[in-house]
């Protein structure tokens, strides 16, 4: 990527995915409503039809889209929105220095403020309230909802497969197939959130719920010392690419504001913040000047530039503060730090706790959702678990239901360090004290013994809890705990993840997700390589770990590979029994027909060594 | 590495693991038995005592022993192997040409024999039975046991903390303290093995077994496509240095008899090996023409040079094979499809089934034990867990049986690819149809779809059935299914495998486990970031990846990091939570007593606010 001194050097990866193209599926109820997926196209040989892929990635991986960095996506939503009537245009919270951190916007790093910034944002009409959650308690299904049902379906209605179910689902209720009504139900309900902030047109419908595809998110963001605003663009389009459902900008520091709106209005997926973080730094960094007011004011200017949903540490109430005294690793959450300091300071129950109907009553306005934060996490598998923890998430309980009341989305975020034993524990108990609102859990590590690995530490809990019921599942990079991630570690963060979201769908019995596995699966067994690359969720570094074995083009369509050479192949020695299986029309049987089976095979032995050997040279 | 022409120029990696020493813990009851153990020292500011770690690494580690790759490492076990007078010194099988492979060895390509030879191998005195087994049986407890025992507990009786055990064993008998007699006992019962080929005195005892420390293990070997010796030599230290129990040398090809002698005269760890792969390249590389002879004349060709465990395909059974036909990846074992193939092409019973009471003859007049293979284990989740599997598996156990009855240790291969949701069936039909032998597994994978992260998907399969009661696991390297594995996939699997064993062994409750993530959860919480990296699984790794945002050497003392900057320090803000919270001798409360705490906070919040700022400068 090239540093930047004005916007229009932002460069940002764009072009399909190896293998698969970009194709858009039109609904059969809203016109206009056009839903992306990536279709992934197999070898003629294989006799298969294109699969159909979730897709992340918005118009960067769509050859047909011009893409422009300093102009932003196209408002996909804005018609949807304006369309219901209930919104008003107002003239912009205007922009302080004191937005792009203490010390002001720091132009010299090659941030500039986004051009031709909305200064006319919509919010609802007084009286109105422009939840999604809102709708659909009133019997509505929107086009969000709509383009979400045929987003997480997949096609699978064509897919006779997809109807063989085999999971555990923990009590969850997946459907066969998603209608729009059923994700109304699930929004009404509180079991599922569409974010989507009627300021940020750009994002894609997308869902966030345990009957849902278990999402991921991705974390970018600058800090105090290090990062820039195009690294940051750059990231987030990097992550989407890869699968990233969601993504978070943490930025702290300078330039918050300014990086925040470019982020928002290049991204196709909600994008949530931690407010908590830039009011921060706009009372110089000091936690005890925070206040109602100041914290406010930075609600209402990321609600106008579309965030479209916010962390909040509610929870974290002034009695539970001493639980954490004895903690081996104390309180790791920033934000939950932040507010346990301000409650000592003041000694007074936090402000965000006292002030939580205000803080809906913003939300409503521009259809924000909750990401409720637990501040009082455990960092380390020795404080998994404890009071501290829990006493936290009753409060996210009653809160959510406090935000329910105005119709308010909500999501519950959850651990952090838990050893395997205790996983299920915290999942059970946020469907108990959260009334099954969206769990959203950052990992959790199971061990803290490996730094520089903590993305398998945390993908190995992710994919249990995942599995367990947990909707959304927010990456952790190789360099957590160590470093700020650069564009290797958001991919790597983002693959991991994605790998175990999608065993969480597979275990669950997800109906479609067997499919990829089943294609790929069928692909390695018939030495496409190409179909199998092309399958996997990362195509290009697939290739590269086989072209370094086995580099020559040939080797692509080799019917062997370099584990076990021509000679040696277990794939191509079962080939063979398959063939003169089927040859014999002789049925997979079961294992008490297992005599009767051998009976048949007298003959079968007879042609097989007819047929000699079947195995190519090894000099190829 | 440099490439080598002459033995004395294959290279391995010596020296201490960062931050660490070598230590030896000498046996209260055996003379001469001593423990190497890794200790790592901690910043004296810590207070806290050097953590004793396990270590398998070998004299490597050690910057007192004098390595020389030609020479071999020295024969530790000797002495207790010749001490217990049922052993007999004979003279060796010839090495013939066809030991090498079918075109017999290859010298062009830097593969010298191994010099000095040792052509009088032991074997058991007529009559005699020498395996652990064997001796536990009769109530002996070996200096193996003893190593074992020592071995486990790490130490933990001096530490208090070991005995707060906090898991859930599945039915497992985890003691508090590991005695030489409950080693004996459980490898007595066939719980647990001890690998420990008489010809191979230069191993260190480990035991593998659901009452120990899961173990890992790592394979490499070259193929006839790809690798040279010094490569294999090389990957065997590189693995044993960042934690393999076991290595298995999985070489096809040519040079196979002289890669297994070199890397077993320098391995301190047991070496497996699936004896078939060299019995068909002695046939040409053609199933058909394998016979009980040549496979008889294998085992005693690698027993006489000190492989611990043979990988035997004996569950193949004839009657089975069809059940693999309707299957979407078929026979991926490739010792299963190469008995598949013989089994057809004969259309009888396997030899492997036939001979095993003559198999086990041989193996236990060394000491090897039995890996029973999982031939017919599923290549894709869509095969995981159907019935040609399992009549493999209820074979398998049959055969344990038979094995026991000549007292031969034994533990069983599983599988492979397995979604979440059934991965706990293969441990509990494991333990109930093979009378709880040590069950050892290939991950399993948790779905197909990311190849190029399949260290990952396994590793979390890995990580569940190891917590399940698996004794086991082998790893997967980042290569699977796409080439093979080099330096750097070795490690990332050696390292991805032993995070998942050791999670494996927290949920479990083992008691010593927590003491490792404890010490480094309290290194990180107080800032100590060389304690932080040295306690990491991979030191190196964790410095690097810290290094590349913060690289000056005083951000190593800085009381925050890269991710928040010295503003936003969670863990700092929470150091000053404690610190008040001491001050006011404030104990942890409960939940239920939370109303009181907070009376008690008032005078805190006062003392704190004159505290003022506790920051440090950005600047620094």
């Amino acid at each position: 990527m090239a540093d930047i001194n004005s916007p229009l050097e932002i460069g940002v990866t764009t072009g399909p995915i190896r293998g698969s193209r970009k194709i858009y599926v039109e609904s059969p109820n809203f016109p206009g409503v056009k839903v992306a997926m990536r279709e992934i196209a197999l070898e003629p040989s294989s006799g298969e039809a294109p699969l159909r892929v979730y897709d992340t990635s918005g118009a960067y991986t769509d050859p047909a889209a011009t893409i422009d960095i300093a102009a932003g996506l196209a408002p996909l939503r804005r018609d949807w929105i304006v369309a219901r009537g209930d919104v008003e245009t107002y003239s912009a919270r205007e922009v302080k220095p004191e937005d792009n951190g203490q010390l002001g916007p720091d132009r010299s790093g090659g941030v500039p403020p986004f051009p031709n910034v909305n200064t006319a944002p919509l919010r609802a009409k007084a009286g109105q309230n422009v939840t999604q959650m809102h709708y659909a308690r009133r019997g509505i299904i929107t086009p969000e909802m709509e383009y979400v049902a045929i987003r997480e379906n997949l096609g699978r209605k064509q897919l006779k497969e997809a109807l063989a179910r085999d999971g555990h689902d923990w009590g969850a209720s997946i459907p066969d197939y998603v209608t729009p009504e059923f994700v109304r139900e699930e929004v009404a309900r509180g079991r599922a959130i569409i974010p989507s902030n009627i300021n940020h047109p750009e994002s894609e419908p997308m869902a966030i719920g345990r009957n849902f595809l278990v999402k991921i998110n991705a974390n970018i963001g600058n800090s105090a010392v290090a990062s820039n605003v195009a690294n940051e663009v750059d990231k987030m389009v990097w992550s989407i690419r890869w699968g990233a459902d969601t993504v978070m900008d943490l930025s702290t520091g300078r330039n918050i504001h300014d990086t925040r709106e470019w982020i928002l209005r290049n991204s196709p997926v909600p994008i949530g913040t931690v407010p908590i973080y830039q009011a921060l730094e706009k009372v110089g960094g000091i936690a005890e000047d925070l206040t109602w007011e100041v914290f406010r004011d930075t609600l209402i200017e990321q609600a106008e530039q579309g965030v479209d949903y916010f962390t909040i540490h509610a929870g974290v109430r002034l009695p539970y503060i001493p639980m954490t005294a004895k903690r081996v690793t104390g309180i790791v959450s920033r934000g939950g730090s932040i507010m346990a300091k301000w409650c000592l300071a003041h000694h007074r129950e936090s402000f965000l706790y006292e002030k939580f109907d205000e803080i809906t009553e913003i939300m409503k306005a521009y259809d924000i959702a909750y990401s409720l934060g637990d501040g009082l996490r455990p960092g380390s598998v020795a404080d998994a678990n404890d009071e501290a923890q829990f006493a936290e998430l009753y409060t996210l309980g009653e809160l959510t239901k406090r935000a329910w009341e105005q119709d308010v989305q909500v999501m519950i975020e959850g651990p952090g360090h838990v050893p395997m034993h205790k996983v299920k524990e915290n999942m059970d108990k946020q469907l108990a004290a959260c009334g099954e609102a969206p769990f959203y859990t950052l990992g959790p590590l199971v061990t803290d013994i490996a730094p520089g690995y903590d993305h398998i530490t945390s993908g190995i809990g992710a994919a249990m809890i995942g599995w367990f019921g947990t909707a959304m599942l927010c990456y952790v990079t190789p360099k957590e705990h160590l470093g700020l991630p650069d564009r290797d570690d958001v991919k790597v963060g983002v693959v991991t993840y994605k790998l175990a979201a999608h065993a969480a769908d597979l275990a669950k019995g997800h109906p479609a997700a067997k499919l990829r596995d089943d294609a790929l699966s069928r692909a390695r067994f018939e030495f496409r390589w190409r179909d199998q690359f092309n399958l996997s969720l990362d195509p290009d570094t697939a290739e590269q770990y086989h072209d370094q074995t086995l580099p020559a083009e040939g080797a692509k369509t080799a019917h062997f590979c370099s584990m076990c050479g021509p000679k040696f192949c277990s794939m191509k020695i079962t080939q063979e029994v398959r063939d003169f299986a089927a040859k014999q029309n002789q049925p997979s049987t079961g294992f008490i027909a297992a005599d009767e089976a051998e009976k048949g095979m007298a003959e079968m032995s007879e042609k097989y060594r007819e047929a000699g050997d079947l195995y190519i040279p090894a000099a190829e």
